[in-house]
This record gives structure tokens, sequence and C-alpha cells, in this order.
């Protein structure tokens, strides 16, 4: 680790490497993140309706995702926005589970929801506008699953660390860092990629990465050349946005991709990273094991 | 109003001017804010000790300011900086609020502790790495105290309206705006002070607008020079750091005034704006009323 | 000064502060910039016709500005858009400068221009396009003229006084910093204008300061009250945008002044701070002595 | 392409796609860049010494680069650093290119420098520092040479545009782009790489689109995986640094690769992309025509 980055990190003792640690891989019923094959997590935006989301867990995971991502609670900025189904939401993406043995991942935006939200989730994300509510990150430590954790959107790599670490020292090492972009005086995309986080954080951390290129950039045509570009620079996996029908959306219609665009994207970046892959044996358990 | 700005705010109609709506005057025992009047608020960082406190209390409501901060609740990025005193905190700022008749305001950062907060603090503070957790909005928005919201680092003033919509969309209204610097590419201030945002706030929403100076530089001798900034460019007031012994604060020495150099700073404005005052009547009643 | 801004600094030492250092003095005829007044330079963006540029100028002078500004070459980002009447606006500029007494400032934009620019000019501005362009600062670093050197789009504070390095290495050290505005990912203005450079840079430099309102926020209603907070931070004096008629000008006609709004300004600053003022003697005398 | 990209980029016809043109190819020598395999540029910052430039020409010659990168006229910040061999460096550049057959790309600073530049190099490069110096645009638009433009560290791809608009609008339609990193927040990393820049490019313009690693990240261990993410993207070649000795190196060292590394690099993309080839008649074409 050079110099500069040692300097910059050394605070954050249980997330960052040292020459004795090795990587984290994060279980999640049997599939493991950060062991070296590219893990998907795929899905709509928001869980609009059973019929919405039961048809996008089959498709993406007949394409190849073993995970499910899907808002029950939305974070949206003006209170007039969707705001997520809530409970409901929670019980529709774990329906899917069943029926699809895909392990869920859904966004948990307060501290009063975690313990009902850490019922239905395999994995409880924590969203960009949240990775400094430390109240929030210190419920997820103590709640038993592992975390997916956006970065800031004018978060430093130091500050992102600086957020696993509060998750980490009330005990749970289960985090996955996500890159998700950054604001920038950029206008032509919605966010601005900073592809280099991903080498950096896997040189620095011990935790595994995931990007996000749907809000990433927030055009859909840009979606599946920025998976790829995630893929090869050494990515865990990725979390994507795909809808029956983006134009339908009741959020991020913009950057969602299609059914056969995902698939499609998931056909190339085959070609380029080992792709993880979801056991039969996997479903079967979960689906009994759970509900 | 330029149309510009008509389009980017229009979605936020409680917190947004309407041909017809007065600017929104918050009371705070009979403090006005937004008035016409530069209300000051000073204080320590945290609160660290009830003589630290207390010593600072005297020294601000001597030199000028009506409204005492402390931080009781600390969000440091860090798990293993000072986390705060917590409710011994609040009960310290009490103390300081019945001696020197002084209102209070103090930092909320979890939706647990709002009632708590609420009992102690005349006026809630949402911190700027919490300006987009929604959850604790609405949580300010029911609690039935003024609300000082913070801007966030890298949120543009549509999304500081958002936020303030929030609060509002559940009830109350009496909520300031704070100008506190944002993150750019800068490394000579901790912060940019975007002065503008000010007259620009001031002519799109109805709220009044309190500037940070201590915050948007972080250095201690920039502080009362861009207090002045504020005052001339319409601000309603300011919170400022100011700590009996900046070398030993526990947060944020760098940028806390001693005393002298805050009474020094208090006369210097005067020239400017006409400063807010204590009236003794004020001091009584609160110290009476609470606790 | 701080540690900080001594070891940022320290590689420019010919602009920066050194213990026995005096703040330099920068004389345009009789005016002196930097020695405690406060110097306005107004002026249409583009020089379009000698009618619009000469009311101009008498309306400014006739106001309080003592220096002139106008564009005879333009710096468009479009290859399509006005260009500037070249050397023809240079001459309508000299013209000016006998029938009111104004000073003039002007941009030079190529190096190839530097001479004639030279001729016309009492001031040359390098914008902010060109703060980096090393042929350029070194061109006007040998021009015997005074330098009006404005920050770049993204330049830091450190990158200024780079620049100016590069200048006062050639031997020219009437150097005057420029702060307009700075690109970052705010929306409600063109620019965010980073009022803190001003102290910092009257601190860490030698040199005088001066604040660009017009360019800082490109919004014309803010003007007035950004040149306030320019004014009692410590600047220099400001240079900003006046025209007949805005809404015709080809180009910066948004944040251009009316004549009876800037003359409202001037009344307004003089509250502030000491205004420069512009000597009979020095109409004459330049009037005689030029062209 | 999107609403949005039409609108943002429809005032630079000459270098955004219509939907009857055709992307063009860039020839230098018998070179083609822009028509599908990647091609590699490399060299290091600066020319130092002959010896240090013909090392390193046979070097990266060996490994796969078929354009040779050194500058001689170096745009540094400070006056007192290292400014470049001047035309002592083009010439040997030019007798690397004699014994190695590789195309030479060199930076061009001044207008006045544009003749003699054109002279020596087949590439004129116009940096980041100068990508808005208009005058230097409109030089190189007529200099007859194929040109290399660099994306100014906060340029919007519009600006981007803009700046090659310049440049075409004088006759000249051998343009490549370059995204090479841009200023942000982020400390991590010297720049942040907008990768999504080159998709981007790549949809709204009919010019090639080069890549430069080095300076986006300016961190050596972190080049070839930034490489491989260009080249997945859909970049018509890169710009590398590569350097005999870096810790020795008169300019950034910390981000040029060793000789080793380079070829590493080279086996590691050809695994992800067609690599474009130096034909032997052209080192011999070339070797026999110039010069």
């Amino acid at each position: 680790m050079s110099a500069n980055w040692a300097k910059q990190f050394s605070e954050y003792p249980l997330v960052t490497k040292s020459p004795d640690s090795a990587t984290r891989v994060v279980h999640v019923g049997d599939i493991a993140i950060g062991a070296g094959a590219f893990v998907v997590m795929a899905g709509p935006c928001s869980v609009e309706s059973e019929r919405q989301l039961l048809e996008t867990a089959e498709a993406v995971a007949k394409a190849g995702a073993v995970i499910l991502r899907g808002g029950a609670f939305k974070p949206r900025s003006s209170p007039y926005a969707f705001q997520g189904l809530g409970v409901e939401g929670l019980k529709i993406l774990a329906k899917a589970r069943r029926e699809t043995g895909l392990a869920i991942v859904t966004e948990v935006l307060s501290e009063c929801d975690v313990d009902a939200v850490a019922e239905y989730a395999d994995i409880m994300q924590i969203g960009s506008r949240n990775m400094e509510n430390v109240a929030l990150l210190e419920s997820v430590g103590r709640c038993g699953r592992p975390v997916l954790l956006k970065r800031g959107m004018v978060a430093t790599l130091e500050d992102l660390l600086a957020a696993a670490e509060c998750i980490a020292a009330k005990g749970n090492l289960d985090i996955m860092l996500c890159e998700r972009g950054i604001r920038t005086f950029g206008t032509a995309t919605r966010n601005t990629f900073d592809i280099a986080a991903v080498p950096v954080l896997k040189e620095v951390s011990k935790l595994p990465v995931i990007v996000d290129p749907s809000h990433a950039c927030g055009v859909r045509s840009l979606v599946p050349v920025l998976a790829r570009a995630g893929a090869v620079v050494g990515a865990d996996g990725m979390i994507v946005e795909v809808h029956p029908d983006p134009k339908k959306a009741l959020s991020d219609g913009e950057q969602s991709l299609l059914f056969d665009q995902f698939e499609a994207m998931m056909r190339d970046l085959a070609q380029y990273v080992p792709m993880a892959l979801r056991s039969e044996s996997c479903c079967a358990s979960m689906a009994g094991g759970r509900d």
C-alpha cells in the first residue's frame, strides 16, 4: 500500500488491510461475495407490485443474477414522491425469494425500521444519503445481517471506510462497499462513476467492493458498458436496476434495463469475468428455511 | 424571482415564497429570527464539562449572543472520536440556560433521541451529515420545536429546500436554513463558503437564513471576516464556535474563537447590521418557565 | 500565517508575503490599487460599438468607477459566438479614455496580441480560461503593463499564486489577483463565489485582490449584494459588468447591471468602504499623455 | 442519441455525429486511430536526455506501442520547475522516430511554437491547461497535423467538444479527444478518471477517444487496471507514461511505469481488445520520409 494511502486510512483498523489480514468473504446463504466470482444483484428500483417484482425476479434469476434488489422504503428527496410500499413491499420481496431462490437486498432508511427490515432481508442496504447517518450505521452494526454500504455522493474513500468502521465497531464485519458515482460539475451523466475507487478500495480495505453502474450514470445505454468496466477493474459484484417496463417505473426509469438488455449484459460480462452462480441447493434451502 | 429559480424550486410549496406569502419569522422565547435583527448563536462545538459550558455561555451572553450552541450528541466520522456527553450534556445545556437566559440550540443525531433532545433544546439542529436522513427530518417535523437545518456538504439549494419541505410536510414550519460551506476541490479552507446561497435562499424561500462561518472555513482567523460577509448579504443570523481554550477543545479547536475574539467580532458586526438583543424579561421568563 | 498555508504557498516567493515584505501597491496613472481605497472597474463585457462604450464609460465614471472594462478580444467557448471587435475595439477603448479619463482594462487572449493590447490598455487582463496558459503569462510578464489575473474556474489558490509567480518571474510585479467564482456542483448560480479566497489571499500574498461579482454569480440581482460582501472582506476593488441595454448585449447580458443599478450599488458600497476617487488631474494628464 | 445529449452538444456540428456522418478515422503514417484497434502511445512525461528517450522508445516499441510520447515543452505550474528541453527535445524525439519507426506525439504550449513543433511531431498535443486557450486551438487548427486534445481539469464534455470545434473550424478534423481525469473533492487519486466520458463521447462525437490512465490516477499501481477499463468501454487507444527509472524522473515519476510493468500491461490488455500493430513498412517509410 502506498504511504499516502496508509496514512489516509490508518484510523479504521477493523476494515483496512493489515499484513496478516485476509480479505473478508461475505456469505449470504451459499453465495460467497469477495471470493473471486462476480456476484450480480438486480431488480427494480422500487417494489411497485407483486406482479412487477415476481416477473423481474424470474427474469433476472434466469439471466444469472443471484440476489434480488428492490426498495420497500424509498429515500426520495421530495416528500411528495413515491415513498415505497413499506412492510408490504418487504413481504413481496420475501415471496419472490421463496419462488426464485434469490437472496434479497433492500434499503433501510430508519433506525426504527432496522428490525423489521432485518426480518425479511438477507442484505441490509445503507443508501448514499445515509452514509453518514451514524445512528443508522450503528443500528445495522448490531442487526446480524450483512450490509451493503453505498458511498455518499461526495464522500471521500476515507469517509466511506469511516462509515464502514462505525458498522464494524458494533460487531458486524459483513460489509460490502459500494461505488455508485459521485457528484461533480459534470452534466452529461447523473453522477461521475469513480472507477478508480474500486482498485483503491480493494488495495486498502479487506471488504468486498460492489459497483452500481445504474446510479453511477443514470442513463440506460451506458449501464452495460460501465458494468464491464467495473468487472475488469476487480469489483466483486454489481447491483443494477432492471424493470419490466421502465417507462412506467415509479422511480429511476431512465436508468433501468429491460429484461433482454439485462440478459445481453450478463452474456457480455461472462466473457470478461467468472460469474457467481446460484446453486439449486441454495434455492431449496433458502426457500425452506425462511419465512 | 428568476424563471430559472422558479423552475428549480417549484416542487417545495411549503417553504418557497409565493406572491402572497410573508417571510416566516421563527420565535424562540422572545427572540424573533427573520424579523430584521441579526441573531447570534455561539458556544463550543461540544459540551465537554459544566465548567467549560457555563464559562462560555456567560462570555458569549455578555458579548451579545442570544442563543447558546453546544453539541451533546456528536456526529463524528470515526467511531473512536469523542461522541459527546449525551443526556448529561443536555442537562448541562439546560443549566446554562437557567443561569444565563440564553436559548439552547443542539444537534439531534438519531430519531430515537428526538424526544429527549426536544425536552431540553429550544432549537433542534439537523447537521450536514443528516440533511438527507429523511426519517430524522420527519421526526423533527413532529417534535414541536424550531429546527436549524444545516445544508449538506454537497447539497444544492434545491436539495436543501427539499429537506426543509420534508420537515414542513409534517406540520413544522419553524425552520431556519443554514449555509455552512460546501465541499469543493479547494484546499486552503475546510469548506467553501457559498455566500451567494444567502441572497438566493432569501429570494426563493420564506424561511430565515443563518450562516455558519466556523464550519465554512475551519480557520479561526477567517471567522470574523466571513461573519461580516454573511451579515451584509442579508443573513438573519449566524452560529459560531467559541471555546475558552481552543487548543484543548475535544473537537473543532482550530476554528473556535477565544472569548475576546468573539467580543471583538460582535463589536465589528454591530457597525454593519442591527444586532438582536436579549431582553431581560426573556431571561427571566425562560429561566422560570423551563426545567 | 497558518502553518498549513505557509506550506502550501512557499514555492512562490515573489508573490507571497514574507516578514519584511510590504503589500504591493499597483499604480495605474494616479490610481493606487492596494492602498486602502476600494477601486471600481466597470463596463460592458464586450466592446460592441463606439456609442455603446462611450455611453457606458460616461455613466460609470459619473457614478464613481475609475477604470473602464471592455473586451475587444473575446474568449468564447464556441467558435461561432461573437469574437469581439479586435483592434477596432481597442481603439474605441482608447477614445473612451480620452473622453472620460478612465483607465482601461481589457483582456489579451493570445501571445501574438500582447504588444497590440499593451499599446492601448492600462491594465492587461488574463482571463480564467488562460490562467494556466504559461506562454501568455510569460508574455504579459514582459509587457510593461499591470496585469489583472483572473482565477481559473477550478484553480486552487496555490494554482493562482503559481500563475502570478510565472508573471512575476519575468520581471512584472504589478499583478492584481481576481476571484471570479469557481465551478462546483451548484446550479442556482453560474459559478460559486469563493468569498473566503479574498482574506486568504490577502494574508498569504502581497498582491492586491479584486473581486468580480458579475461572473461569480451570473445573475444581475445578486451582483450588488455580492459586491458588498467583497468590499467588507477586504478586497482592494472590484470589476463589474454594466451595459446600457443588457437584453441586447452580445455577451453576458444576464449578469450586466443597468446604469441606475450600478449607481445605486456604488452609493450602497460607499456606506461600507472608502471608495477610490478619480482625480481631475488624472483625467487631464491621461487624456493629454496618451494616444 | 438521448434528447438530453442532443441538446447539450448541438452547437458543435463539425465534431458531433449526424445521422449520415461516419466516425472520423485519424491516420498517422499507416496507423489508423478510430478504426477498431486499440492504439497505444507511450513514453516518458518529459524528454530528459537522448539516452533516456531512446531506451524508452525501444522498450515501448518492443512491447507493442506504435506512438512515442515525450514532452519537449513542459507546462509546469511553477516557473521554477523543469521546463523541458525545448527544440533540443524535439530533435531527440525525431531521432527516436528514425531509430524505432514510432510516430511522435508531443505537446505544444505556445502559438509561437506551433510551426516548430509541427516540423517534428506527427501529432500535436494540446494539454489540459490549454484546452480553453482559443488562440492556440486555432493555431493547431491550421497546422496540418493531427491533434490530441486533452480534456481540461474541470471541463464538461460540452466544453471539450467546443474546444474541438474551434480546431475543426480552422479546417483540421484530425482530432482525438483525450479523457485524462477531472478535478473533484477526491484525495486518494490525483484526479478522478471519468470513465463514462468515453462511451458518451463515442456516442455524441465522431472523433476517436483516447484515455490517459497515468494522469487520471497519478499512481503507478493503478495505471494498468484503469487502462483495462478504458479498453473495454470503447476507447480507441491510450497514452501512458513509461520511464526507465521513475524515481529519477524530472516529472510525474510517481505515475510512470517501468518497462516490465508496461510490457505486462500490454499483454494483459491484449486479452481484452485487439491491439493496433506497427507495420514494418510503416517504420521504413517514416524513417525514410522525414527528417
